[in-house]
């Protein structure tokens, strides 16, 4: 039996997830922000320590095109582009500054189930990002100052998130709030009676990636909304302090994830 | 941090499993029909054998209504309904009398990691079944002799399979090739370099379940369609002869899981 | 050229709408309640006069199945399964009471153009409602006294409205607020360069139907949210008072519709 | 009340369609192709006569932004976003050459009745499109030669069409089979008893268009599928030779529309 994910068959093509490596590119809206500090305790997984400056978060929305290492996927887009939305908060492992990603949506299941192996919680939501087609004309809002970029995440009908980006320049730097090398919590629980509460894989893990592009990336004012919806709790991590937003595009590969810690 | 499934919080309300156990009631459409045995041969995981009747299946649709034990979701449908579609090949496991489920189609985020959490291999797919209302007038076939259901499901915008019933009455045994229990295979990938082909979790598991509740079964000609599919591998076990169709409705509830054997 | 509608051909079979008559059978959850009359009156097309108890309105969850003469669709789902939401406002039409409809959301392709034929000003949106399977458990609500049904509506992933129902036993009369007959505008526009504010079609329009069959009706106490969403205005029928809700089947069969006036 | 289109209100901000002009930008992939001269003879409307090449057709898939004047929209792409599949064949109006849409399917409620009101037969549908990110990297083939885009369309869970291009290099000319100006057939049914074969609508239109921007063209080797799919007749238009694909960008307003010629 081969497939890098069930199902699997003898020649394991069906897969849900293709084998790695995964090649992704993709165009990026990113607002810094700041949460209630409480909240971004509430938040970190065991292994991880608060940031000093506790409440530094970011709220990133992507448009992705990926495929894996034959490509085929590109010529078949159903099984390339997703678009996702998530929250990253700053955290320390040890003496290392890194992020953690306790929310994310995502619109295909094979990018939900990708990101549950790499320890990304994803759940599917609709997922919408304004275009640039680099022509020109009322509806094409390109990447000069003054161009006007939204975006707009919803799960199950309700709303999760908005963010506007007003660019007026170059970014020297692109957005810091989501720099640092991020660290997630691979899960995957137990059925067995009386074991409920003992996943069968729980451990504190930080992404590899590899062949990284970035393009300029544009930066400028921004709005940023984070809404209360029944059954989710990704509104703890509210804005109560806005900075910059940033637009950009990037490219990396992923084939590998390093445990840093076996979760009891 | 509290949660059956990720996202995990201080609450664990986000989870996107609820807590076992899970309660199910759904209306049922299915076929009892044969594939090629060597098909049935290939797609059998390790630690099941072929059974005598090798090629025997069922192709089975469901249009479920589950909650968890508070029963919250009954009041928020888009967190309780869900339909899928699946196909079960008949196996041994020693000397006992087995079926497993190589592939499974739900429209469902929630329903698509539970299913991984018992071993089903569901990816994301759109299903359509035929209703009855209890009302009757033209739109409404009811359970009567001479009604006509239909069920059809796909992926990525794929035919996957479709099925037509013709009641002609009450059916004494129901569907006999979905009978046994159920033997699947929980798997879940690692990622870490060099490790790809050595899953983290990979055992065969036996379904375990109480309270079952079954209507009346209503059963009569059947027709099957098993399409082929970009990027599926289903068509393998395509009909070579149709038996009878059946509908009824079912309910039962889940909250255990029984590892028969560790595969490596 | 055949077809009821476009797009048309030699054989009309692929018209998105198929031809009259249209069978239909569905699960209502309704809610009696009143609106700001101002509101009301400020939705009322041109034809119709406040009803004296001005805001009087009423809000409806349906689960259709629909098909044509044929009943082909019955056998094809995707093709005869629809959920809506939609609001009524009751209003004079001279001296007999009637019904109007000015919001409404529907989640399939062939309701949504069928409904603006019958002056329906639908909109595609995400419809969910509790079912009944006849069965018992607790997945099941049933129709029993303390039954709890829910129904939820969302469009570009925003939430339109959601409702509650605790049935406390058999309706005598049934939901009051929708019962009149009900009165739209049929409205198709131009394109033609200065003519954007002559639509080719405007007219008010009785809806006709025949071969009515109800079900038993069940009420109880209800509760009514409807949200302000961007780029909507049905929030200005909130409700300033919630009534009863009721829960019933409800079938019938449509082939004519009756202008009332011209509209300039 | 006021709205270019229903639900009409106080304010018309809930139009389903926004007030025109409506501004346009997309990325195209178009491919030159032949169909069965007998089969584009019998989709061709009344007013229309066979081209001498009558066989001579285009598929096009589009992934568009487009807004109102206000371009409020760009900032809320779930209201500018909408992706299409076409088929157009060539036609004689009198003397000119021109174009003719019989079929075609759209992703958003809004673009959907935007074209009913322009005379595109619409349905819903999915479509995906290879998208190019400008960064290059193994996830995006970028427009160079040798780079392999790709597109498809569903309905109803039914394949409708793909098609594929491998760019050569830039084109001269670009598509040529889209190319003439297109008209359409504007039409609304009525529904009064009697009257169904009596369509309140109907007539010959020709789309009108102003600033017109186009991206340079690149071209190659195409594939081009169209699928037999239950409930759909475009088949008929499948190619009995395929020749170039295109890939461009292209952007332009419309506000305006111009009847050719009454249909009884």
């Amino acid at each position: 039996m081969k497939g890098y994910s069930i199902p699997r068959t003898e020649t394991g093509l069906s897969s849900l997830v293709p084998s790695p490596p995964w090649h992704y590119v993709g165009d990026f809206l990113v607002v810094d922000y700041w949460a209630d500090p409480d909240a971004v305790r509430s938040i970190l997984p065991e292994g991880l320590e608060p940031h000093e400056d506790t409440g530094r978060c970011a709220a990133v929305f992507a448009d992705w095109q990926s495929c894996s290492e034959t490509g085929d996927e590109l010529l078949d887009p159903v099984r390339s582009h997703y678009k996702e939305f998530f929250i990253v908060a700053n955290a320390m492992l040890g003496e290392e500054e890194v992020t953690t990603c306790p929310f994310i949506w995502v619109d295909q299941d094979f990018a939900l189930v990708r990101g549950w192996i790499q320890g990304f919680p994803k759940k599917l939501g609709e997922v919408w990002m304004t275009r640039t087609y680099g022509l020109g004309g009322p509806a094409d809002p390109g990447l000069r100052a003054g161009a006007r970029h939204g975006a707009t995440c919803s799960a199950r009908g309700r709303e999760i998130a908005d963010m506007t980006l007003t660019i007026d320049g170059v970014s020297e730097d692109g957005p810091k709030h989501n720099a640092p090398p991020i660290v997630n919590v691979r899960h995957f629980p137990r059925l067995a009676a009386g074991r409920h509460d003992e996943p069968q894989v729980h451990e504190l893990v930080r992404a590899v990636s590899r062949d990284r592009i970035a393009s300029t990336v544009y930066e400028g004012e921004a709005t940023l909304n984070i809404h209360e919806a029944r059954g989710e709790e990704h509104h703890l991590l509210a804005p109560v302090e806005v900075g910059r937003g940033y637009r950009f595009t990037f490219a990396y590969t992923v084939d590998d994830l390093e445990t840093v810690k076996e979760l009891t």
